[in-house]
């Protein structure tokens, strides 16, 4: 299979294409076509539905830039919901933190026995910690049903297509504010900052009812179609906008982050003028 | 031609492709390959040797970058010379500025004429601008032989491939700083922050002899491989990095820029831990 690609569709007229070696693993589980390839250029990379979701090279861009933003918003996080992310990327970066608690509720078990057998090195040993409970279900029945409270709730969401749509649907970040304390603070992938721009304002829409702090920002994700990747924050009470340099540095210093720092924090948010026209219409 | 791509080999292992409905110009230069697409996404894009060289959709983040962090380095740039940038929009940016004289040096006098012709929306009215001085011809040549003096060369060149590969010798770098005055400043186009680092290591190798400050910095150029861009600043004095907010500020009032803020400055100097560490080894 020397010199095949996986060419992945960004919007309809751009395209990416990441030449691989091997195919290493594939499955069809309930609920999409799983792949895990061989890259010269990002190491080990899943594949779902032919979509790059995540490589063993550039995994630290989105999961740093999931995690870290939101959790240094909340003044003190504790209890944190992750909705999704199988791989347990993100979950590695949340127990980073003095955290008590990471509830992860993935639907699909099997791009979690996946991630910890061919992709070991995106994980690490975040399953075996015993903060970590593991749910396997719908995110958004969970959330509907659970009479947990959270700090921050983290939503590591495929595209929004088939059942990752109604992870963005208004209703369900209602709920997601009903199970968040009084400074609660919500972060989704919003897709590209470019191509994907009527995501991102369908998601400041319907977060909008529930919460009154609304901030998109971006990090260049290398393996995502337009590889400058936007993420959007919905938060109760605190402005991730003006966390203070020091108390980031306090709060990641130890954690030898590859993107994520103080500085990145609020350069993040400071779209540059023309996508801040784009997308802070909602 | 509907549904044609033009597919850009950003590097050995990853390629992008754009959608492209109409093939507007197409010539064989002295140079090399010239063709003008017209795509849904960018709109016109020129288009030499099989490279997307700049598109009217996303060229100001390329041409603001390459102009203004480097003018408002210097404390006051008044003869500025630009090696290459035959599309007209960088002199376009640097004409913002209260220069007495702008000496552009373009090699291939074709791609001067296919800009002014079919990417007005570009140029702009640049090569009218009575501070422009316009030279066809070698742009190390002319460095070697002007007895000119210049506060800021910009060089925007095409990849280090045929004639382009002296504009990133250490010689041409030499001949460059002598033809600075004291507070000079010269910034080259440095290649794809991740996938030509080679390169950004090797442009600063080359102005380091020269050049006692060297910045690497990068924007977002949604048309260009890997979408992450590098450029390098070499100064005789002022450090880039040093530029106060509202100086900036000062400078580009009124320019009515879509990338390049106060903000954005320091944004792009400040390179996340695992490039500064991957370019800054030189």
């Amino acid at each position: 299979m020397k010199g095949a690609w996986i060419v992945d569709q960004g919007a309809v007229d751009v395209t990416a294409a990441f030449r691989v070696t091997r195919r290493i693993h594939e499955e069809r589980t309930p609920y999409q076509y799983l792949e895990v390839y061989e890259s010269p250029l990002f190491g080990r990379m899943l594949v779902l539905d032919g979509a790059v979701q995540t490589t063993e090279g550039d995994e630290f861009v989105y999961h740093e830039m999931l995690a870290h933003p939101a959790l240094c918003t909340h003044p003190t996080p504790r209890r944190v919901l992750i909705i999704g992310g199988g791989d347990g990327g993100l979950l590695e970066e949340v127990l980073k933190h003095p955290v008590e608690r990471v509830t992860m509720v993935e639907i699909d078990e099997a791009v979690i026995r996946a991630g910890r057998e061919y992709l070991p090195a995106i994980c690490g040993r975040a399953f075996e910690d015993s903060r970590t409970a593991l749910v396997i279900g719908d995110g958004i029945a969970y959330v509907r049903e659970t009479t947990d409270q959270f700090d921050v709730v983290l939503i590591d969401s495929t595209d929004p297509e088939g059942p990752a749509i109604g992870l963005f649907a208004e209703e369900f970040y209602a709920q997601v504010a009903r199970r968040l304390g009084p400074d609660g603070v919500v972060v989704a992938q919003s897709g590209s900052a470019v191509y994907q721009q009527e995501l991102i304002r369908m998601v400041r829409r319907h977060l909008r009812p529930s919460f009154p702090v609304i901030r998109t920002f971006v990090a260049t994700v290398m393996a995502y179609p337009g590889v400058l990747w936007s993420f959007t924050i919905g938060s109760l009470a605190p402005d991730p906008a003006c966390v203070r340099d020091n108390e980031i540095a306090r709060r990641v210093a130890g954690f030898e982050l590859k993107y994520y720092t103080p500085s990145r924090h609020h350069a993040a948010f400071d779209l540059p003028p023309y996508l801040r026209g784009d997308v802070e219409t909602e």
